[in-house]
């Protein structure tokens, strides 16, 4: 659980131009994690955090003067090529090294602290990213109750969703294998369908592919098996969040989906983002505990958080599409829906809880998906599914053309960012996918 | 696919002679691999082969003149803490090295031989084992009919099994944080269940716990993203097949599992045994293709195997319960069923071929589970729900106890092995797992 310090003081400014630029979305009270290199390059992986358009090196950092103590040791450990051991440190390091970078980066520091800086920088635009843990294992959450009612609809003979969805935080596994991370292409599925009214099946591409808008939520600490994470003590096991799509062929997952839930039409694929925003750097956007949305009580090993800060987070997120005629025309890509994390049936305290609670073991560099993340208004609905009903009513894309799925070459965009008064801007990037043809038998 | 060699002849012996003894899971036509290091010593776990009772060590044997060429190759890779690499070679390295070892071994190998191969044995009462591999991904099927008729009347309302059970092998994404070799102990996992009746769910400990038997399929060389295995390379890609005990709380499965399949009542321990029998070592056990089951004709892509010998594999099955109570009066435990895994609906290689249909990609030491393991008759079911129609006619366990569900202290052992006339016994070795009390809070 993090409390506001200096480093969320809305005032503080970087001696790098880049990261007080309006709109900008690394400025110094976020300072994110990727692992990166410089791109078409064979340089090692390594740790870096953001900062304006820049990435700070922390494997060169890590061989200055810069840092001293517990920093140092943060840093030198969010230096190899992935975070897991730093994600062990636990919140102490990683708030101490994020002190010292703030240190480093805000304006005031000595010239001879911006010139160890100044050499350790790389520019974002000249770099590539990796995913950024080894990932043990990785569940998709099912958390957005108008994800749930909408998709039911849709999807299910039965339109009810299920009674436990109010309950407890419905997930599942997921696959760690075809996680990439932004830039990542893939081929449309091939997979077995059942055609409407038919009485056998076919193997075709898929005819209903969609995208999932969610948040990635990365394991710092983790548990042993059978001894379960409390809700007081549940956000200091988490070290941050991305953006994550989780692609869904939703002709292959009707069919499959029962009675064990969906497997190939949701294992092809996955892009997250490359930056982790800490909850360090989030916690301006806590709101309150209790939840106003949680009908019924939720029973006590999901109940009673550490503090008043402990509800859902004021995430704001937008979803893009960018098809092939709009990137051959020069044009832009239209956006699709926009909507808040705040909105979300259950929160990550409870996902965390929830999924030890039976004495399953989490270890750092795990990933939660929050689940496809739908807000209550037109238009905020996280998959086209919903946005579409179904493809019965076309998405306009604004240039003419218009979606009831995803068609080949369709680049989906996922932004999400937090923005108040009197609190700085806390951006976190872009996850960038792409659909390619189905492979050719 | 392997075709039958030397290796398999029935009157080779080894001049090593428990290997030899009648009954021996390892005799030297099998030759299975695990990880293992002198029990209660801190000495880095290494690859190992059965042979009789003892444990052939590969990094001691690497480091001598025994081997030469690829085997050479393949057993230094093979002596790591982990067998991925090893898997990753591929079937000419791991047929070389099996070559290898049957001439070391055999009955009219040298003095030579039969002295550097001596300082390499450790006796298998001294070793401890570790899951063998690194696992990337952990996928368990559900493809017996039988289980999947006994499940459906006894855990949903609805009692037909989903149609799409005899058009693909269902499946869905485990847990791999808790995936323990045999002698894993755990808690009776704590959770969320809905009392028939009730109008809220309660936390408790789980009252329905279960063993399910089950084998599991250890990936070798997998696929790149977006690049399928077709049914005629599938089992190429197999390295070979273990014992594995996919322990369910069924309670809490019930209330849990709509919409997208069980997660708490799965991801608590899964048992698996520390020996992988290779698919070289079953090769007499094939059956033949077409397989008699299968109604109706299976799609194009998961038909077509590659020879005659690619149907079910005909290996024999039996789950035993050790109860606290024969364990304090010295009883040794009681068999609970007894089927064989020719009956399972799906194969192998249809397993490994639909997982990468819609370009999911596999690694080396990847898992999967076959699913429960039930036959057609009476006692041959693979878990206790289906045994005991869902704890309605309990078990007799044949010293006045009986069970409907497990209590506290059972430990469940899974045994297997083939045997016919005219070919080897190969042996399995036993999974074995133990129930603890629930926490107390």
């Amino acid at each position: 659980m993090s409390a506001l310090d200096h480093t969320h003081d809305v005032n503080a400014c970087s001696w790098l131009d880049s990261a007080n630029a309006a709109g900008a979305d690394f400025p110094i009270q976020n300072l994110p994690f990727s692992v990166f290199r410089r791109g078409g390059t064979q340089e090692t992986f390594r740790g870096g955090v953001a900062i304006g358009d820049q990435v700070l090196d922390l494997a060169a950092l890590a061989g200055t003067t810069a840092l001293q103590g517990t920093a140092l040791q943060a840093a030198r450990t969010a230096a190899q090529p992935a975070l897991n051991d730093f994600f062990a440190l636990g919140p102490t390091a990683w708030r101490a090294l994020r002190h010292g970078l703030f240190a480093l980066l805000k304006d005031g520091a000595t010239a001879a602290q911006m010139a160890l800086v100044r050499d350790c920088l790389v520019p974002q635009r000249e770099v590539e990213h990796t995913v950024p843990a080894r990932i043990g294992d990785y569940t998709d959450f099912y958390t957005s109750l108008d994800h749930a009612v909408n998709c039911t609809r849709l999807m299910l003979a039965d339109g009810d969703v299920t009674p436990n969805f109010r309950w407890l935080p419905i997930a599942y596994h997921g696959r760690v294998s075809t996680i990439g991370v932004s830039g990542q292409q893939f081929r449309r599925p091939m997979g077995q369908v059942m055609p409407p009214g038919a009485k056998s099946p076919v193997y075709q591409a898929c005819a209903r592919m969609d995208y999932e808008l969610e948040l990635g939520i990365w394991i710092g600490q983790g548990n042993a098996a059978g001894e379960p994470i409390e809700m007081a003590q549940a956000e200091q096991h988490i070290f941050g969040i991305c953006l994550l799509n989780d692609w869904s062929a939703r002709d292959i997952q009707v069919w499959e989906m029962a009675p064990l839930g969906p497997f190939l039409a949701k294992n092809f694929a996955t892009t997250i983002s490359p930056w982790i925003v800490t909850m360090d750097a989030l916690a301006p956007y806590r709101t309150a505990w209790p939840r106003p949305a949680m009908d019924p009580q939720p029973l006590d090993y999901l109940d009673a958080p550490a503090n008043r800060e402990a509800g859902a987070i004021d995430i704001r997120l937008e979803v893009w599409l960018e098809s092939e005629r709009a990137r051959k025309e020069g044009r832009g890509p239209a956006r699709l829906s926009s909507t808040s994390f705040r909105h979300q049936y259950w929160s990550v305290a409870q996902m965390v809880t929830h999924h030890t609670v039976g004495g399953c073991a989490l270890n750092p560099g795990d990933l939660l998906g929050s689940g496809t993340i739908s807000g209550p208004g037109p238009g905020e609905a996280g998959a086209m599914i919903e946005l579409a009903y179904g493809g019965t009513r076309p998405v306009p894309l604004g240039d003419g053309g218009e979606r009831g799925f995803l068609q080949d070459g369709d680049a989906v965009m996922l932004r999400g960012w937090c923005e108040k008064p009197g609190s700085a801007r806390i951006g976190f990037g872009e996850s960038r996918g792409q659909l390619l043809p189905a492979r050719r038998e």
